[in-house]
């Protein structure tokens, strides 16, 4: 909504806006559960006095980064205007609210990108600050604010973490070999940026198939990361290998059950192999994954990055639980192989889910779709 | 090859260069088996003084059209220049050298995007015109010039068509359901589509296949075209009904067929349904595709659009034959269906052929990806 920023500043206003998104989008990987935030404080001419974005949880906000970098270069606040990508706090959560820290460092002025999503704070925070005598605006670069921080939004809102789905196959839609040969479908640039995608999610969910087929790590390789999301395993019967190499370190794991002993045998060797475990029954035999979402919801996971097989990429799509497909498209055609999921036939393209192409880039000699589903979540 | 071209006059020349290129574009669907041609000619000042574009075969040249069109309007051609997409011919072709006409109207200046590539041409066109004192330049948007006549160098350079293959299907890769449905997976803003690139073509391909269980008509529809492309039907064992849609008119038929009798009784009735039938036996009682493919230079067809079945698809694709994929992808995941191309099950992925994108853009609610083979012709 820029139309709420008086039109003869807008240039500067959105340049600024523009470099505390930048600022942001240095959070990822650190600030998780907590979104991520960019401030850039300047004077009435526009020069740059401070900038921060979000610590690690615990630690300091964006708002307060930004405080400490003006006192730390000798300027003062007085006068000045901050611009942050989210409306500032004004609950006491692990740190103090942020818009105190404002209003005690007498800014004349705060723009906010988007309003907080969280009902402790939406609209609390502005309130406060013009409360204060601060002039505040916002709906500057709003779009781009949520979209960096889907995941949290999701989880406010819905309780549960925003669901990516990544995939890589042939141009006819492969993602192995009929033999299972399934290195090499996409480039180095695909599978380096993959990781860059991993590293923006709280949780990397996969299924016990890939486990005992791949034995993958999926962690974050490759790229400088504070944090390794979790890794989740749907596995209902607890069929994981103490010795799999997705238990190593770094990071936890989380092994997603069915109605299974969690203190027999299998359950203890797990939780000795360092996986934490957590029973969610559902029907059939199965886990019940939209339980499994709230509870990732509830342990502050933000952003869900699915790297599954195509039986759990198809219970997530049949059960309409998928809110992006990440899908990297190789050159090729490769004849018969594997899919990219396990879905059931269809006997008219009537009811089929459609999705819409949110960017498509190329990334090395691949390209890189995304797409949102219409109607979906966004 | 811009760098030809004195560059305190670059914007100029480009800016006429790229009129003519767009009036090249209106001889598509129009001047086959001739090449797509535009000619612009300016005075000194860049005034436009004529311009046109290749009539149908047999009738005016770009050139001979754009010097009408000037003395139409009254003007001279004396110390003029032309621009013009391809070097004009110097042989009696159906219609006198354009070269002749360009000498003759006292053109001081001709500056040629692409070099003619058939041999009876090549270079020949701009000496004569340099022989005659007119100031000769080429290279300028050569590549676009050639883009837009590949399927006329293909058959110059190689004696064969350009083959592109068109494909729709699912982000799964899939053209229909596993019960045969296949309307609608593409939109209409797609199918209208790919009607503009059938009618780019000389001929469209399709297999006995293909006719049997869709019964397609494969003529232009939707858009204004002077000409019907040629359609094709791979029938090795002549099984086309005499009474199928693609034989009605308009346009013409061409049966490709193996070992047959070509006097007995499906020959004769398909004959009686207007279809022309020529024998090109190949290995194991198929058609010869390459063999057909010089068959279709032969006859003067530059472009030839592939709107086969998975099986056709996969025989071209296993010998190599195909220039260009033309793959319309749809925001949908169907599940199982019919694949692509019956490509034969690989080992591994060292020996797949590779493409690279060509280009990559929206066409209402789809995608259209076109890709061209690594290491391929064009």
């Amino acid at each position: 909504m820029p139309s709420f920023i008086p039109p003869t500043i807008l240039d500067c206003d959105e340049s600024a806006m523009a470099h505390a998104l930048a600022l942001a989008e240095l959070a990822i990987g650190l600030s998780e559960p907590n979104p991520r935030v960019g401030c850039v404080i300047t004077d009435a001419k526009g020069l740059v006095l401070g900038v921060g974005h979000t610590q690690a949880a615990g630690q300091a906000h964006a708002e307060v980064m930004a405080l400490r970098d003006l006192q730390a270069r000798g300027h003062s606040a007085l006068g000045a205007t901050a611009y942050v990508t989210l409306e500032p706090c004004s609950h006491h959560g692990r740190t103090p609210p942020c818009c105190d820290a404002l209003i005690a460092a007498g800014l004349a002025r705060v723009v906010a990108a988007a309003t907080d999503p969280n009902p402790l704070v939406a609209g609390q925070g502005l309130a406060r600050l013009a409360g204060a005598g601060i002039a505040v605006e916002h709906g500057l670069l709003a779009g781009p604010a949520r979209e960096l921080n889907i995941g949290f939004f999701s989880r406010m809102l819905r309780q549960r973490p925003f669901v990516r789905m990544k995939l890589a196959a042939s141009l006819d839609g492969r993602t192995a070999l009929e033999n299972g040969v399934s290195q090499w479908i996409t480039g180095p640039e695909a599978r380096l940026d993959g990781h860059r995608w991993r590293n923006r999610a709280g949780a990397v969910l996969t299924g016990i198939g890939t486990v005992r087929e791949d034995d993958p790590r999926l962690d974050v390789r490759g790229i400088d990361t504070y944090l390794q999301p979790l890794r989740v395993i749907v596995d209902a019967r607890l069929e994981t290998s103490p010795q799999a190499r997705i238990l190593k370190p770094p990071g936890k794991v989380l092994l997603a059950c069915g109605q299974v002993d969690l203190d027999g045998p299998a359950a203890r060797a797990l939780r000795d192999s360092g996986a934490e475990i957590v029973g969610l029954p559902g029907p059939a035999g199965k886990v019940d994954l939209p339980a499994l979402l709230l509870h990732l919801g509830q342990r502050g996971i933000n952003e869900l990055h699915v790297e599954a097989g195509h039986k759990l990429n198809a219970s997530l799509l049949r059960e309409r639980l998928v809110d992006e497909l990440l899908l990297y498209l190789a050159p090729k055609l490769i004849g018969p192989g594997r899919d990219l999921a396990a879905l059931d036939a269809l006997q008219s393209l009537d009811g089929v889910q459609s999705w819409d192409w949110q960017a498509v880039d190329r990334v090395g000699s691949d390209l890189r779709l995304r797409l949102r589903p219409i109607g979906g979540w966004h």
